[in-house]
Formats: C-alpha cells, structure tokens, sequence
C-alpha cells in the first residue's frame, strides 16, 4: 500500500511536467490569479461554495471511487491516484448541471472553481476511507478467512468477523480526529512553510485550467474520452462475466504464455483496471513490478519448491504459511518492512533537517532537493492574492483543539467496546503520540509527496501489539491499533494536499474544512456498505487463488502475529531470507538515492517488487501492457498522449470498477454466468472429450 | 462464387470512387500520360517490361495469395478482390529492390509502371487458377470426402480424389485456353468499343498514381500499414494456434453470443481474415449475408428442425442431405441458380443490345447505364498515346487462332485420359462454343464488371452430366465440364481487365501476354500444391462442421448430382421452398433494378443470402465487425479511412492466410497445440470439475 502512496505522488507528479500544466505553465507565467480577476471572478463565501448539488456529485462520484478502491483493496492492493478523475468527473457533471438549468433559464449560481475543489475534496476524503478504513489490510486481516490461513493465533480471541455495525461505528470514532489534528498545522505548512504538495498542486492546476476557456475545452474532450473507455472496460467486464461460470474460467485465468507459465501465475489476466493501472504508474514501477515477479514466481520459488521435503514438510500444501506460502509471505513483508524503514528514516531526517532550517531562518525556503518550485521563490501576485484568501476565513485553533479532545474521548471510550483486545491506555497512549506522528507525515508528504501512513500503522502494529501480549489477543490488538493509526496519520496528509489545492483555487478553508467533514461522514457509511457487497456477494472473499485474495489483509495479520510471537514459525531458511531481503532492499534504496536522478530511474523500486511476491505475476503483466501502450502512444502522438492518457486510464479503472456492482448484485441474487471458459491440456482435453461423449 | 466475382466488381468500383483516385482524378484533367512525358517517361521495349525481378517478385506473391485465396476457397467460399493488394505489394518490392540496387550503384533499369503492370497481371493470373481451378468447388467435389456426405452418386465411378499429378495436367491442359481465346478480342473491346472494365481502371489507375511522386509516398505509408496489420493478424493466428487442441476448442469456436446461439452457428470467432473481407465488401453485401443467415439459421432451421420426424425421418442426423441439411443445401442453391439466371438474362440481354447498337453506329458508346464515363466520349490526348501504344505490339491473330487450336486438340486427346467420364466430343463440343461465351463474359464484364464464370460452368454441369448421363459416371463428367468451360471463360474476363490495365499504362499487350502466360504456367504449379498441402495437412478437409468445411465443393457436386439424378432424393417440402426461394430471388433482382440505385442499395443480394444458408452465420459476423470498422473509421477520419482502409484490410487478409502455411506444416509435423480453450455450459463445467478431481 505504500506502493499505492508513492504511486499517487510519481503520478501526479507525472501530469504536472505533462500535458494538463504545460497549459497552464503559460498561464502562470502571466498569473493565473490575474487571469480569473481579469475574467471578473470574485470567490464566492465560503456558505455558497459548498452547495447542494457539490454534495449531491460528490455522494455520486464518492460510491464509485469507492467501488474502484474497494476492488483495488481486495485483489492486489495496488491503487492508483483518482484525485485528477475526481477533480475532472466532478467539473463535467457541475458543468453538465449548471449548463441545463441555464438554458432553462432557472440558474441561481454559476458554477466556479472553489466548488469544484470543494467536490474533489470531498470525493478524496470519502473514497481515502476505502483505503485507510483497511477493508483490504488491517480490518479483514481480523476475519477467520484470513485466520485460518495461518496455523497460529486463529483462536476466537483473535478473530473478529466484518459486520456492518461495528465498521461503521469504529470508522466514525476514529477517522474524524485526522481531520482536526491537522486543521492547526494549516497556515504553518501552507503559508509559512511553503510546501508543495505535489499532489495537491497538480490537482489544482488541473481545476484552475478547467475554469479557464481553452480549459473547458480541453477536458470536455478528455471526459469523453473518459467516458469511451469508462464504457468499454465495463462492457467487457460483463461480457467477461458471461464466461466465469466455475472456478478457473474465464479472461481472468486466460494461459496467454502457456500452462507452464500460467501454474506459476504468469500471464495476461485481460484486466482493464490493471491496464489503466498500468498507463497511469510511472514505468519503473511496473517495470519494478515484472522484475519482482520474475525474481519470485519465474526463479526463487521454483528453487525453494525444490527443496519441499527437506526445508519443509512435503506434506504441506503449497499455500500453507508453514511451506512455500511461508516464504513468499515473509520474504515479501521483509522487503516491504525494509523500504519502509529506510524510507521513514529518510523522511525524518528530511523532516527535522526541514524544521531546523525552518526555524533558523523563517524566510528560506524549505528543503527541495531534486525539485525547482519558481513560485515559492518569488513572492508573485498569486501568492500575495491566494494567502489573503486563505487567510480570511478562519477556523479557530480552540476550535480543532476541542474537537480533537472530544472525539478522542469518545473514541477511547468506545473502541475498547468494539475490540476488547485494545484496551483504553493503549488508545489513549495513541492519541498522544499521533498529532506528532501526524505532523510528521503532513510535513514529509508536502516535501516529498510520500505519505508514510501505513509504515506507522505497521509500527502500531508491532508495539501495541507486543504490548498486549500474545496471550490478551495482542494479534488482533494490534490490527486494531494499525486502524486508528492508519486513519488519523492518512488523513493528515491527504487532507493537507487539499488545503493546499483549496490555497490554489481560492476555496476557503472553511468550506474545505466542512467537505472533508462531510466527505468522510460519506466514507464511513459508504465504505463499509460497499464492503458488506462484497463481503456477501463474493464468498471466496479473501481466499487465496481466487478473483479476490485480499493480499495485504494476510501480510498485515502475518506482521502481527510475528510481531507478538516472533520468528518460531517460519520455515527454514526462511528466516535468513527475510533478512537478506531486508537488507537488499534498504541497500537498493540507499544506491537509488547515491547515484542520483539521472541514475536511479533505472534501478528497480523494492516496495513495488515485493508486491507480486505474494501473489504472482499476472497482474504485472497487465499493467506492464498498460505502460507500452502509454509508450507506444507517445511515440505516435506525444501531445495527444499526454493530454489523454490519464483521462483513458481512469475510464478503464472506473469501468471495470463500477462493473462490480452489478455483477456482485448479480451474485447475490444467485444468478450464476452460463458458459466457462475452460483452459485444458491436450491430454486432459482428450480425457475431457470421450468422458463427455458417454 | 458468383458473389465473389461480383464483390470484385463492387469493391473496385467503391475504390474507384474512393481515395486513390481523388488524387488521380485531379491529373485526370490535367491528362495523366501528359504528366508522365514531361518526366521524360519513354516506356521500354516490350521484351523490358517483363523482367527477371518483375517474375521473381510475381512468383511470391502467387504465392502468398494462393494461400490466401484457397484458404477462402474452403473455409466459406467468399473471395475478395486481390487485384490492389498485388499492385501495391508488387510496387512495394521492386521499388525496395531497386533502391537498394540504386544506393549500391549498380542498377541498370529504373522501375516502370509497365513493370508494376507486369506484376500485378502476372499474379492476378497465377491466383486466379486457385479459384477457377475448382479447388473448393468442382475439382474437390470429385473426392470421396465430399461423395460420402450425399446417400447418392457416391460409387466409384463418380468419384476422383485429388491427386498432385492428373491436377496440375489437367490444369495445364485447360487453363490456357482461355488466354489465347481472348487475345484477337483485345482490339475489338478495348480500342473499338472502349469498354470500362472497372476493376481493370482502377488498378491503372492506382498504379498511374503510385508511379507520381506524391502517390510513392502514399503507397509508401500503405505499405506500411498493410505491413503492420499484416503481422498483428499473422501473430494472431498464432496466438490462436495455441488454443486449438482439440475440435470444439479455440477463439474459432467462441461462443460470444452464448451457447444457445453458438449451436445456431452464431457467433464472433475472432478471424482477422474475415473482419479484412468484411472491410473490403460494400456495407451491403455484409448485410445480404447477416439477414441471410437470420433468415435461415434463426428462423427456417429451426422452423423446419421442428417438423423432425413428420417432413423427414428423425433417425436422420442433421448433416444428413435427406435431412435438414437438404433443405440448407438445396434452398442455398436454388438461390444462387435464381439470382445467376436473372444476372445471365440480364447481361446477355444488354450484351446482345449493345452489340447491336455497336455495329449500326459504330461510334457510338456502348450502353453504359449508370456509370458516366468522361474518357470514353472525349477522345482525350490520353487516349490517343495510350491507343497508339496499345496497337504498336502486334499479337498477330493467326498466332491466337493456332494456339488455341492446338491446345484444344492436346486438350481433347488427354482430358478423357484423366476423367474416363468425360468423353472427347463433349469437350469438343465445348470448346467449339466456349470462345462465344468467352466474348460474351469479357464483353458483360466490360460492361457491368459482372463475371458470370461460374454460371457459365454450372450452364456446363447440367448439360454435359445429362448429356453423359447417370448410368455412366454423369456427376463427374459435369463436374469435369465444369472445370473445362469455368477455366476458358473466367480467364478470358480476368485478362481482358489485365488488358484494359496495360492499355491505361502504357504496358505493351506483348509483355502483357507473355506475363499471362507465365502467370498462368505458375498458377498451374502452385494451386495444386498449395491445396496438396492443405489437403495432406489437414484431415477434415471438406468435412462439415471442421474448420475447412469447403462448403462450395458439396454445393458443386449436390447441383451434379440434381442435373443427373433429377429432383426425386430431395425431403419432403424442399423442393416447394426450391421454388419460392429462385422465384424470390429472381424478383429481388428485379426488384432491386425497378427501383434504381438509390433504393437498391437498402435491398439485399439474393446471392449473398444464400451463402450463409449453407455454412452458417458466423463469418457473416465476423464481416460485420469490419464493416462496422470501416464506418467508425470513416465516421472519425474519411479520408485517412479512405486512403488505408483497403490496405489495412488487405494486411489482414494476407496475414492470417500465410499463418496457414506454418499452420499446415505443423500440422504435416503431427506437432498438436498445448492446450484447449473449451466452452462448457454451466452444468457441463461441474461434471468436467468434479471428473477431473478424481
């Protein structure tokens, strides 16, 4: 999942060099600010930007970003930025609205650009709570399905089936108190600091350039594009559907390289997501990605299976976590853990080098290595303008104090009732030490673009866990302690990329400050819900070797069982793997960032080769057909390209994402596809054709 | 085949009115022959425009669209035009050869379009044998494979299976005839009567053009894609290949519209080579077939499937001729007999009326219906230079007149050597009217771009096979005479367009002549073979329901057996609906003539219609999609779909049909694909899963 993080930053990133900025890098050269005051636009009150209908678009656009995330969650854990879809759904649909009722001649309010950021706001805040709420990591991680996978801590102490009550409620008590720990830091990060936030800048270049004329145009022709292939990966997601009648049938299991190659989970899975995952990650993920895979499925574990009988019992299954599962598991979680160390430890540095700096000389700017930022060096007319803007409209500091305490009160209260395996000091303990931790991670995330949430959920994992105790349930308190982690460490950075879109696009805080409450209201409710679909429509639901394995779900629990029992478990050599591994991937880390730019985009990034260790190839192979696709677009038509391949992406995520609906509500209703689509042997397709014949 | 005859005709005629001539027309007026003296054109002596090169290049591509052509040949019997694709490829390569000969400093003849004519003749001639020489109608529905499919006329003594040896002989012996038949009319129909023979112009015409400097740099680009596509269907097939163990297995046998539809013979299977044909036919020849094989599979089968047991016996198969299978079979033909005779009344009705004319006012133009043909009223410079040089080479007449005698004795003496059937008065008796039929068909042709070839062989079946009659071997002496009088007449109307091809570039008739003969010599070679090893390749050869069903040959040998044996082995009913379907496609014609063009165009083809009676509506599938294909296309970008479609399509055509010699060569080497991508309906699955458990 950081994976997931550091996508979104390289993504964003990627358009702001791209197509969508190098309009508006023109613009900017004259201002944008002067631009819309030139076109008489005054930012509406705060009260008007945040109307009916922003919230009516953003409930809308909020269910179906969750159905994609949800999706994501459960079948490899990868999940792209939808910040630009948001942004470019939410201006199509206002647009579309507002366009209607003026013919009608009945429009009150024309549409601008601070409502647009305030949709796309709440959309994020929404759908983030598919992603933080752990539905695909630490909150499944407690059911039995995943339990029983591993032979150890699958006593009743430390499961905790999904229900839609305590999901909700939990999500309630602890997702709102991101918010108002980072309410404060606002004017600090923004306006003093001068962070860039990649994310949110880009996002905010995208709005400003839609409410510019050329703007309007631009992705009026982009929403169709999204829209074509929005149309056609869930078209083909149905007609797929027609031909899934049983276990192995279908695209999804289509043996593109061979038998051989598909047993060891290489081929193309005919995934349109993935393929529109695929186009939007940068190549060296995916290429990262094809190497992991590679590495894993095509050398080390055809190597270690040779070894069944005397590393590990040749008895044991081939997904049992005391044999070869065991060690495509924990080789994984070592790498992960590896460059999630090395990572943090680099952010810090960066954080308390930052704040040194900071406070000795409030004028310089911040660090910004590999990254020249012309308007944070001049104090332009943008600046000036948008500053004052930001800071009109205030939220008291008292007010983001109480809320904090009273929610975290609350919570402290609550959460022992839901999970008794946590108790109140261990929540209480949290709440302390999480605004720091927050800080931390809004900071590093407006340097770097890399939020670290689910390294510090992972070390609530090992520390509140381990406090616990194996013999209290510390498995299943330390998944719930990663939740309330994850939920307030996410948010603060999320929410401070906003911000700083709200900064750029004049929306007011308040107005932000209110979507994002609402958006994640929305979340709580929507995310479970939509997980509950799946939960009931998919029985195989986080099985292994099914359409939905849930990967993260058995990496987290994996993490907190070794974390409270230590390495006892493992198989052989497992262990010495783990640490080579670890080791690997803090060195090709620190070699990355050695040899510089220039070098480094040609090594492999360890947090994403890790990802197909667990489970398999072919969803690289899906997305490394997205990314030559991207390639060979560029080649033909750069421009076009640039201008359209994130609008093509995302219509190929949504499309096959929103197709689930349908087809879980399908499942539920006991409708079952009519024709598989089976994949024999010649020999057993001889077998096949003369038991049919009698 | 009749309907491939006259998608020539349509497709060329479309081209004509398409892009490549948009540019030409424009030098039209501009005289092209103008254009090509002031580049100091000189054409070269007679002896230079067939070089060595022009036959090595002509010898390939025989090749290749021998392939292709038998590959169309047995699997639905629908042929497309191949003229354009041999004039651009033949362009392609020797336009590649010299330039490198160029850059190395040693080529001693520059690329001429007489050259370029000399190809595309050359293999026009060669590939045309693949098709008149019977190998998916009368010449196959000699073998055994195809005799055993009938409950009559299946002794020994009427049937021939194919052999390499008495093939090519008799090929050898009959082919030429027509060549030498034709050669005193040249004057006559190209100077005298200035006939427009469409095809013939438009593949002048595209070669004047590619011989320009702009029109290089288009057929350049053509090239291109028409390489490209070329490879992606090739690969294609390949990757198909894979899945294909097995009979019911593979994308061949998808059942895209579901099971119950699949059954019905509806269904995409993903061939390149008929979405190509489909790009290739008029909108309304894909629709004739898609409403033909409503008509027949979706309605009439079943209907008439439904009185199983009452109309015929229900111990009977499906495949069975006195079955359901007779009623596909007979009402297919009595379809195509109506819409021929209509087609034949119709041509030698205006054949003979515009003799007529021709002879009482000698200058007067030839009734020219609906085609408005400025450079036959004007006699233009082009025309002038371009007749001049027609006239210069003399192929003097009693050099035709010998030929053809001398070939017609060889013919008469060895011919009932290979068919014992077919005695030496019918066939001299053929050969005394053929060359009147032959005038006749080049004339019509000239005229209306209509062959009626297979008429004209069909007119031979049921005369020489009643003439020989039942008792002694009638079936294979009509389809014998098929083959004698198909042979002389379709060549005269292929060469006679070659013909008006090398007026319109200045190629001289005695290179044109040799060329043909060449052309012929090889086709005489190479068709055989080609089919040998198709025939040796692939076992089901012929077989109904198999990938190869040749649905032609039974159609050849049902209508033999018809004109001997007479109506009495036809179920009960059929030959009612034999009447009303020749009867309605005798007044859809009719119709379609009333009402004029601009209403004919929303009447389908009774010929077309008939087709898919017999095979079943999945290749009519497959030409929709490219048809659909082109008009997305030409909805997005006319002119681009203009200028490419024909190459694009032609690529996919020739890619997947040189796949088959790979194909077949794996399949000479017992080497099986791997795997089986089979279809199970739901049920189905669940016994195959729980059998293949144990």
């Amino acid at each position: 999942m950081e994976v997931e993080q550091s996508q979104r930053s390289k993504k964003d990133d990627d358009l702001n060099n791209g197509s969508v900025t190098t309009t508006t890098t023109d613009d900017e050269e004259v201002s944008v600010e002067r631009v819309f005051e030139q076109s008489n636009e005054v930012p509406p009150p705060w009260q008007n930007q945040l109307t009916f209908r922003a919230l009516i678009v953003s409930f809308i656009l909020a269910i179906l970003f969750t159905f994609v995330v949800m999706k994501l969650n459960l079948t490899t854990g990868i999940i792209p930025s939808l910040n630009i879809s948001a942004g470019l759904l939410g201006f199509f649909f206002v647009k579309t609205w507002t366009k209607i009722l003026n013919k009608a001649g009945v429009l009150k309010q024309p549409f601008t650009r601070q409502e647009n950021t305030v949709i796309q706001t709440c959309v994020v805040a929404s759908s983030g709570i598919a992603f933080s709420g752990g539905f695909g990591s630490y909150l499944f991680g407690m059911s039995d399905v995943i339990a029983k996978q591993s032979a150890e801590a699958n006593s009743a102490m430390n499961i905790k089936n999904p229900h839609l009550g305590w999901m909700i409620g939990f999500l309630f008590v602890v997702s709102f108190l991101g918010l108002f720990s980072v309410v404060p830091l606002r004017k600090i990060m923004i306006v003093d600091f001068k962070l860039t936030y990649p994310s949110g800048t880009a996002t905010a270049t995208l709005i400003n350039s839609f409410h510019t004329p050329q703007g309007a145009k631009l992705a009026k022709k982009q929403v169709r594009a999204l829209g074509k292939f929005f149309s056609f990966s869930f078209l083909w997601g149905f007609f797929q559907w027609f031909f899934t009648s049983g276990e192995d049938c279908g695209f999804a299991n289509f043996p593109t390289f061979g038998l051989k190659a598909y047993e060891n989970k290489f081929y193309f899975d005919f995934s349109a997501t993935y393929v529109g995952v695929g186009m939007i990650c940068p190549y060296l993920i995916n290429v990262s990605l094809l190497i992991g895979s590679i590495l894993s499925w095509g050398v080390m574990w055809p190597l270690i299976g040779a070894q069944k009988g005397k590393w590990y019992s040749a008895d044991l299954r081939d997904s049992n976590l005391h044999g070869l599962q065991g060690y495509r598991v924990f080789i994984g979680i070592a790498m992960i853990l590896g460059d999630g160390l090395y990572n943090f430890i680099k952010v810090l540095g960066r954080t308390i080098f930052g704040l040194y700096k900071q406070f000795k000389n409030k004028d310089a700017l911040p660090i910004n290595d590999d990254r020249s930022s012309p308007d944070i060096v001049k104090i332009s007319y943008d600046d000036k303008r948008r500053t004052e803007l930001f800071l009109k409209d205030k939220i008291p500091s008292w007010f983001a104090i109480t809320g904090y305490v009273v929610l975290a009160i609350v919570s402290i209260i609550t959460v022992p009732h839901i999970f008794h395996q946590l108790k109140w000091y261990h929540i209480l303990t949290m709440y302390i030490i999480a605004p720091v931790l927050a800080f931390c991670n809004a900071y590093g995330c407006g340097l770097t673009d890399w939020s670290l949430a689910s390294t510090y959920g992972k070390l609530a994992i090992f520390t509140i866990g381990a406090w616990a105790g194996a013999a209290n349930g510390g498995v299943l308190a330390g998944l719930a302690a990663c939740g309330v982690m994850m939920n307030i460490v996410s948010t603060a950075s999320d929410l401070m990329q906003d911000f700083k879109t709200g900064y750029m696009t004049l929306a007011s805080p308040r107005s932000m400050f209110l979507s994002q409450a609402i958006g994640t209201a929305m979340g709580c409710v929507i995310s479970p819900c939509v997980f509950w679909l799946f939960y009931k429509a998919f029985p195989e639901l986080g099985q292994q070797e099914s359409a939905y394995p849930a990967p993260y779900a058995a990496v987290y629990r994996n993490m907190s069982i070794l974390g409270v029992e230590g390495f006892s478990a493992l198989p052989k050599h497992c262990l010495v793997l783990c640490y080579i591994f670890f080791a690997a991937a803090v060195i090709v880390n620190g070699v990355r960032d050695a040899v510089g730019s220039k070098w480094a985009r040609f090594i492999p990034l360890p947090m994403a080769m890790a990802i197909p260790f667990y489970i398999g190839g072919y969803f690289t192979i899906d997305m490394c057909v997205g990314s030559l696709i991207l390639f060979i677009w560029r080649k033909l038509n750069k421009p076009k390209a640039d201008a359209y391949s994130s609008a093509v992406a995302s219509g190929l995520i949504c499309g096959e994402g929103i197709w689930t609906l349908p087809s879980s509500v399908l499942a539920l209703a006991g409708v079952k596809p009519p024709i598989c689509m089976k994949f024999l042997s010649s020999s057993a397709n001889k077998k096949v054709d003369s038991f049919l014949r009698h």
